[in-house]
């Protein structure tokens, strides 16, 4: 675990270097959930995040790094129609580089117009990923720009992981973390984030209490914002989508399993296979992969609008649709939960298209009289 | 304009006796508005707090008062189905008061449930406002309830004067104000607040300069919340659908108006005409009455939903719908607003029926290629 290439204080450099370019979300209390799981239950709100979802916090960390690092770096590419493409070509945007978004041929107007709008230059390319990251990277080649992947990458990993640094800071006593899980590089920056930050809390609170017979003030001042109890444990869980389980399955295997092409509603989670850089830190961080089903993500999307008043994109309804599958079978994970105390569900983006939550709406609710 | 019985004192002690049951909402900045209104542009997130409006902080203001002034308050009643409602419900609930709700026989299931849900009793009764509020006088003098009105009432005022304390302090150089009116309860409170709030700080910030140069540090410590600039003025702005424009005609004549039953989505906004309590705030501290269409207001909600990921209601979507009209129709009312500095538009509620909400999306997205 210690040896792993991203560290705490590659999250809190990150957080340093981004935090002019993206929002400090907010962590909002659940009235509903808390007293349905018997213990209190937050939103980390990443669907409020600029552009839509948390991917700007790796994108703007990978891209300031570069600007800052070296000059002349002449400009960035990737290959991604959805939520990463948009953060890297804004991320892109404010930095003032040339960005080039490798996108489907058939990627939907909504999406190119987003990503044109950030002034990105969109290159259409086949249907599969494979052809797009072939074209990206040749394209990256010929131009000298440099590919910014979706997860596979430290400084992505460590962008993402200022998600933890936040939750961490708005609730100290927090319990379990749940976070949807795709290629693995939010999972990987927050749980390595949580964990390492609680356990060095348990150090420096251990430590405090060795000095504070001398230094009582100081002390007290240095333990303000630890947790009251004396509780350790953390819990982080990645939530997955039954139908894409390459994690949950590459976590029983010990090793990386690729699986088909998915088809389910949370298309952000369509990996074929965990990132082989992400995959170590979910293996060393993440305490167990909650399989939820298309019906559980289609009923936390209309939870969540309709008494949060959040409008979630699928992939982002994951954690809330284990946490239900946690209170709808009670057992030993519920009991642990309620123990550990607050729970933080991670709402990872909110670019849902309109009409398909309308149509998931219509044909989901009762009609009412 | 001293002479109105709610002051700013009034509005903190509201905040003070309301604390611990209501939350402070987000304000929430707006990167695509502030860049098409050409000044910072900012949400104040009513449609996040508990119950799903506004609604709570005068309820819970005027309940508490009861229950903190004399003992021995059997219980309270209203004739609400809607946002108010459910307010007096969940503040007579977690007040450890008996409630009674006076609803419609037309109450649909999924209102009527929410108010059952907080332990009070519903009683269908007729179809007009005045039926019910007949009925509700006559029981709460059967059984000694006090009757907790939705607007014409000072601890009513006084507790929606809060979220104007919120924004103040969230935003302490805002240099407009956009609030939904109905019965002008959120619109008295607030602009009262805003307006006194500003007043009171142009005086202390007068008053810290002249003694700034006897002690620099002092007095640099007691502007560091004020404007940074040397402007004092303030707009605040009603918004009201022209389907249900009694406040808009109300100020034109001077005097209440009263209009005949509107049909406007804005179900919250749908009054015959201003309250006598409220209407001389109105009168004191609103600059102007700015009437939306129902396209208007539809075309907001969708956008907030598509670009802010925020559900809210038609009634809250009045003030982005106002907010809109300005920059669409460019004139000195844009010019006088970019000058003033930044916008707060008030979202005073969430609690859209996600059917109607399904059947708006569907009707006005250009359908996808």
């Amino acid at each position: 675990m210690k040896h792993l290439s991203v560290t705490l204080d590659d999250v809190r450099a990150a957080a340093e270097r981004i935090s002019t370019y993206i929002y400090e979300t907010p962590l909002l209390y659940s009235a509903g959930w808390s007293e349905r799981a018997g213990v209190p239950v937050y939103f980390k709100c990443e669907n409020l995040q600029r552009t839509g979802s948390f991917k700007l916090r790796g994108a703007t960390n990978k891209i300031r790094a570069l600007v800052d690092g070296r000059e002349g770096v002449p400009g960035v590419i990737t290959a991604s129609s959805g939520n990463h493409g948009q953060a890297v070509a804004y991320a892109a945007q404010q930095a003032g580089l040339p960005c080039v978004v490798v996108v489907p041929e058939t990627v939907i107007a909504v999406k190119e117009n987003a990503i044109l709008r950030d002034g990105a230059e969109v290159i259409r390319c086949g249907t599969t990923s494979r052809e797009r990251i072939e074209l990206a990277e040749r394209l990256a080649k010929e131009r000298g720009f440099v590919f910014v992947p979706p997860y596979d990458d430290p400084w992505i990993v460590a962008g993402q992981g200022t998600v933890g640094l936040e939750i961490v800071r708005a609730c100290p006593d927090v319990g379990t973390v749940i976070v949807p899980i795709g290629g693995g590089g939010l999972t990987a920056g927050t749980a390595l984030t949580v964990k390492s930050s609680l356990a060095s809390r348990a150090g420096s609170g251990a430590a405090s209490s060795m000095t504070s017979a001398a230094s009582p003030i100081a002390a007290s001042s240095m333990t303000s914002n630890e947790p009251s109890s004396a509780r350790r444990s953390v819990a982080v869980y990645a939530a997955e989508p039954a139908l894409a389980n390459d994690t949950w399955q590459s976590m029983r295997a010990g090793r990386i399993v690729e699986i088909g092409p998915s088809h389910t509603i949370a298309d952000g989670l369509r990996s074929s296979h965990p990132g082989t850089f992400t995959f170590p830190f979910v293996q060393a961080y993440v305490d167990d992969v909650l399989l939820v089903e298309e019906a559980d993500i289609e009923g936390a999307l209309i939870d969540l609008l309709e008494n949060a008043k959040l409008l979630v994109e699928p992939s982002g309804c994951a954690s809330v649709a284990a946490l239900a599958r946690i209170i709808a079978h009670p057992g030993p994970d519920w009991e642990a939960l309620k123990e550990r105390g607050p729970v933080v569900c991670v709402l990872s983006g909110g670019n849902a298209d309109l009409g398909l939550v309308a149509e998931v709406v219509t044909r989901r609710r009762p009609s009412e009289a």
